[in-house]
């Protein structure tokens, strides 16, 4: 099920380009490996990815950072590289919204590669040869319904009723996503993080790492990511969720069962917004202003653009593959950020390592001036840090499709 | 009814702050009018909204930019100064998405004013005591239900049938919108614009005006607006639209039958993505990270931040005052902008006028940028053209709520 996997994969960085990729003759239809090679100046032709494994890692008895208890939690993850024998060359890849863990490497040799292969393996700025490096599955993980996702949330069976946890399934937060790669990480015999790193969601999690375990995290790498969850972001949080909750066929959550629908429409809306949201006018300058083929919207009220029928057709078959009940527990996580702390200052005054931070200078979900207050909150917290921004006309989505442009920045920063 | 007005006039601007005042302590409850008086330096206390009144223009049979038949159109509208012989000094005032014609002065003694009474007045910088200004309500309008607005709509009953026009309502464009200004307009004996100006949509009527009749218009003054509705933009209106879509209750628009429940939901879902995306963080600070009053989000799934809460409440209330099929029936002929022309230059080439156009710099409807591209468009058509930038918290809003900081830039544009 090779292409069924990289649909999901790709998840919040290109469902469009997953799901139809004739539509997109632009930067997001060019594999991230087709760019020029900053990361091996010395090849001709890139390395194909590294063929990887994907494992689960499972545990009994967790406590939520709310206080409630789960009975079992799994975990997907892969790793590429070596432990070393003092445990101190790992990397964790932290993954975005709608991803997981497959970020580096391929899950069969004509498979796709993984979200931020063009940085992760061997002589990679991101260099498995020297490197350790895990990436893993988050809780309440979007892609539940994938066979290749390992995740423990609400689609889950609760081990107390026998029946999917639905909307019982207690809040979670980006720190309990880091408690569980914490015990991921011990499991593994990780003493040190020399990097912690991912983009967006996973800009959250390195930073919660950065903060919860100063002392094992050397290095932190936000991207499109942002230090604060303010309120403008709580609301927007909130409104990518809200057509889930307004359709009917969710049921509060209750649509597991045989025989009943389930909430396909919302979450196919849900996922529009996170689409246009996290792209920018560049990506969409493809559509035009075309109507849809053969249909007429200057005389039709039921007539669309191009642009809509392609958002419409693509956010119903990445819906398919998705979970609703996941996307409203993964709001929330998110909503929850550095929400043990009084604010950035005071989270900062507790976090370790040196730090790189990459915004992309035309995101919308998190836009580019967060990170510039981010840095700045890291310099008043005496954190040895550098910025440096990525350009190109897709907005957020910069930071995943198109992070081999940072590559030489990342392998300075490693350097040090 | 004064409230209810308020709350309905006040519209994109501020249905929170109508909605639940007590929310606003800050830019968005201050009143424009107290402001240091731009407009009026040398008086102490700014001279009360003048009182207006509200009249109805019909007209018999009109054909739409796309072919339909319309049997009869009726639009409100109000005027305030006096048109000299020629017929030259008219200013017409076009309104945005949710707005109506009440765009200055009082309908009754204690009354609120309209939403660009701070710039609209006897000595004000559009100065009554000089020019003859015109508003009216658009086609379509989201304010159907209000009494105060009159405009001819999918809420509006079909001759031929008796019956309102729901869906079967042709689609109209912003082009359609001026054609039935023009008609009010030949109506009063208007002969030539000084000026049109608005803010928003509102831009977007002032430059169809400008290309539509050139020889009629001397200055255009398109606020918060955009020169191109690009694919991004076609995207973002669709996705605005969606929730009353996909709300049970729309029944494909048939749903203003006795005993039928309207689409408030949905409705309301999509008032909150308007209300979230015309503002900014700085505006969405004043709820911070506060949970709603009693709730717990951190440990509860129904529970709610206070932002949250807000939007809810504000929008539910607005959508009770409002159409759903009219809201429809508005983002198409948004979509529609300019929709006759091969493109902007195209378009601009046959426009008329001088024109000041006012962006606001934190603007996430319409990013600045897409001023600056009007700018440069206007200038490759040989327009004259000078541009101010609107600075503040308040994101789109700017253009509606602190207008007044344009003042002299609007007075010195008119002198000219």
């Amino acid at each position: 099920m090779t292409t069924r996997r990289s649909l999901l994969v790709a998840a919040w960085a290109a469902p469009l380009a997953a799901a139809a990729p004739g539509l997109l003759p632009g930067t997001l239809a060019r594999p991230a490996l087709a760019r020029p090679a900053l990361a091996q100046p010395a090849l001709a032709q890139p390395a194909p990815a590294p063929l990887v494994e994907r494992r689960e890692f499972s545990f009994q008895g967790y406590t939520t950072r709310g206080g409630a208890a789960i009975p079992a939690i799994r975990t997907g993850y892969q790793t590429l590289g070596t432990l070393n024998a003092a445990g101190d060359n790992a990397v964790l890849v932290t993954h975005f919204f709608s991803g997981n863990g497959h970020a580096f490497g391929r899950l069969q040799p004509d498979g796709p590669a993984g979200w931020w292969d063009a940085i992760i393996g061997p002589g990679r700025p991101i260099d498995t040869d020297r490197y350790f490096v895990i990436a893993s599955d988050t809780m309440v993980n979007l892609n539940a319904p994938d066979r290749h996702t390992i995740t423990t949330g609400p689609a889950s069976v609760n081990p107390s009723t026998g029946r999917p946890w639905g909307m019982s399934f207690p809040v979670v937060s980006i720190r309990d996503f880091v408690e569980v790669q914490k015990r991921l990480l011990d499991h593994l015999k990780v003493r040190k993080l020399a990097l912690v790193a991912g983009p967006s969601m996973g800009s959250l999690q390195a930073i919660e790492w950065a903060v919860a375990y100063p002392e094992m995290v050397e290095r932190v790498m936000p991207v499109i990511g942002t230090g604060e969850m303010d309120a403008w972001m709580l609301g927007w949080l909130d409104l990518w969720a809200s057509p889930i909750r307004t359709d009917l066929a969710w049921r509060n959550g209750d649509y597991y069962g045989q025989g009943r629908e389930a909430p396909l429409r919302g979450l196919a809306e849900a996922l529009k917004l996170v689409t246009l949201h996290s792209r920018d006018r560049g990506w969409a300058r493809q559509f035009g202003r075309r109507p849809a083929e053969g249909q007429d919207p200057a005389r039709r009220m039921q007539d669309r653009f191009a642009i809509e029928a392609a958002l419409d057709a693509a956010a119903m078959a990445r819906a398919r593959l998705s979970d609703a009940n996941s996307f409203l527990y993964l709001v929330r996580a998110n909503q929850l950020f550095l929400g043990e702390h009084e604010g950035l200052d005071a989270a900062l005054a507790k976090a370790g390592g040196r730090w790189l931070v990459l915004p992309s200078r035309g995101d919308r979900v998190f836009p580019a001036e967060y990170s510039d207050e981010l840095v700045a909150a890291l310099r008043r917290a005496g954190r040895p840090v550098a910025q440096a921004v990525l350009e190109g006309p897709q907005g957020h989505l910069e930071g995943v499709v198109a992070i081999a442009q940072a590559g030489e920045a990342i392998r300075d920063f490693l350097a040090r």
